[in-house]
């Protein structure tokens, strides 16, 4: 979808029933996903009968289609039997394979089975809360999507230059695994004998926290730079609080470390200033002094309340999903200013596509096109 | 980093002093920054003073340097004054400057300000619960991340192809804000009249939940498709007690909605065989029938207890890291079939290839590299 939204034309083949995520909540009350609608936001849709041999032929075709913008093909299916890299390669040698599996061994793996084992859900929470929390956003799943639209447009760029085509392989625990080492958790053990522990809602290592507000709001204020915690400090009044507290053993405040270390403290110092404050109130005055902050919002306050989450925003259009209805979607986040903005897309209706792509693409006639049909090869919407 | 990983030549460009990032946690005891050595793998480090005029035209012109490889530009500064694109290209016509700011206007914003906003820290945790809860993983962090290494390859493509440059936008509030119209959040409350809520660690809209086992382990078990389900309920026995369960009017467990509705009993169905087995005896039951599980693994234990986070997953490697030691360290997760594999990297000291930089890009002499480092434009290590 991503690369849909960047103006490529990405098919999406489907069994005649749809795929697994095909009814993914949330969903309409009629029962339409609304998750399968966002996701495939611009992508062509065909349903083959891809259990039969003669539907496997058809798919087949139609990944390793001539020409320079196609013979690109990424699926989380295993790469054997009709989808053999191999096989594939023989009716286009060139062909960019992208291969997303659960492990590395190909066995199975999904965001919930491996963010539990690579250790962020222990240290989501209270602290002193033994239970683990998961985190709610398919973070993986995410990370995972755009590391593959990253390797398929490095091949891409290879197969430009170099003339071939190859596999490309991604694991989606490998992509976990690699963030926590990127971030340092894993050298935190191995080096330091440690491992972060349960911080609730502070920053790590710096200063950073949530605060309530005398309306019942609750917002999050972050100091992970001098400025900022020097425009935190001014904008609460808490400057010679800050002082005092520095002079009495605290630390040296314009250090990250020490604002962590003293983070209880300087919590307390600024709780009495949120609570006599409404968030409107506490906004205009952070504000005017630059400090990094935001409100905490449900999803309905994201999308009553933001303007960032409204056609002021032009990341957003208000569109017809067929089917769904109207609603305020968003395009790519990516801005490109050599190219006019794709406008935001809209999902396809299940094998809406599937007539266009065998005339277009496979160049069918339309009586073998009929064929296909009253055999149950292929299905129309 | 990312494409630091897939063979890119990446030039860090740091004040003499080092970023805001250049002591973020996690730390060792001596200081050093282990999330900085993780992030900047395989990357090359300069530093140069880029308050004075001089050693911003010097920055300037590693950006514009000429060649089809360089002229490519990363930056999470205010594209102004100096890092302005228009007088970049005065230097390199065709340059590719992608810009990541907070929002959209430009004002600040951090993955924690981001995060609150956009719902997900109300709906994580415990159901009943009305504190929000902050994920851990800095999410919108490394989707912006690998949004911006998907843009600046397409923009890449496209001079390529057409031979113009371009500044390219991204904002990290709009990267979530995409993110949570994409898995159908915003119409979930525009069409729906309704939003998600906080359910724990059970997956939305289908089946799975976290459960305990004698040993005092927590294991992650996951039905997402009717094969999982299956699977999950011939490992734990339960098929006949589903049974009565369904015909009760529990509802027809094949269907994703379903299991959902009814995820407390099903829930109460498994509890007794997982409390009954160690974490070792459950997982020999479920995997022999293939069930989609994972164990909940701290830090530690990921690191002392799982092979898939060693070197007998060809992931990682063990690296000597200047000043930090040796560890564990991921290369790509991305695997080339067309390209060997590079092997994990080791993240700069900082200012370790000043004097290359500017002696094989910039093509200084000795004596006016010599003469940079006197008048304190530049340093090295």
């Amino acid at each position: 979808m991503s690369l849909a939204e960047l103006g490529a034309d990405v098919i999406r083949i489907d069994p005649i029933e749809g795929g697994l995520d095909y009814h993914r909540w949330p969903v309409t009350a009629a029962g339409r996903s609304l998750y399968w609608a966002g996701l495939n936001k611009g992508k062509k849709s065909v349903r083959i009968d891809i259990r039969r041999p003669e539907g496997r032929e058809l798919a087949q075709a139609i990944i390793t289609a001539p020409g320079p913008e196609a013979g690109l093909f990424v699926s989380n299916f295993p790469a054997q039997g009709w989808l053999d890299f191999n096989g594939l390669r023989q009716l286009r040698e060139d062909l960019i394979m992208v291969n997303i599996v659960g492990n590395r061994d190909g066995s199975t793996a999904l965001d919930y089975t491996v963010n539990c084992a690579v250790g962020f859900p222990l240290v989501t929470g209270v602290p002193g809360d033994a239970a683990p929390v998961n985190h709610v956003l398919p973070a993986w799943d995410l990370i995972c999507g755009l590391t593959a639209a990253t390797g398929l447009l490095a091949a891409e760029r290879y197969r430009r230059l170099h003339g071939a085509g190859q596999m490309v392989r991604i694991a989606l625990s490998d992509v976990a695994l690699a963030v926590v080492g990127d971030l340092g958790f894993i050298s935190e053990v191995q080096i330091n004998g440690s491992a972060r522990e349960r911080h609730g809602n502070h920053i790590y290592g710096a200063f950073g926290h949530d605060f309530e507000t005398s309306d019942g709001r609750t917002l999050m204020v972050a100091a992970v730079s001098v400025g900022q915690w020097k425009a935190l400090c001014k904008a609460t009044g808490i400057v010679e609080a800050i002082k005092s507290l520095e002079q009495t053993g605290g630390g040296d405040f314009t250090r990250d470390a020490d604002r962590f270390a003293a983070r209880e403290a300087i919590v307390a110092l600024l709780l009495p200033w949120f609570a006599a404050r409404t968030l409107a109130e506490a906004a205009a005055l952070l504000d005017a002094d630059r400090v990094c902050w935001g409100p905490y919002q449900s999803f309905e306050q994201l999308v009553r309340d933001d303007p960032r989450c409204s056609t002021a925003n032009a990341l957003f259009a208000e569109v017809a999903h067929p089917g769904i209805g109207h609603t305020l979607t968003p395009g790519s986040p990516i801005d490109f200013s050599a190219a006019e903005a794709v406008a935001p897309l809209v999902g396809p209706v299940l094998g809406q596509h599937t007539d266009e792509v065998l005339l277009e693409i496979l160049r069918l006639s339309s009586g073998a096109i009929g064929a296909l049909h009253d055999r149950g090869i292929v299905a129309e919407v």
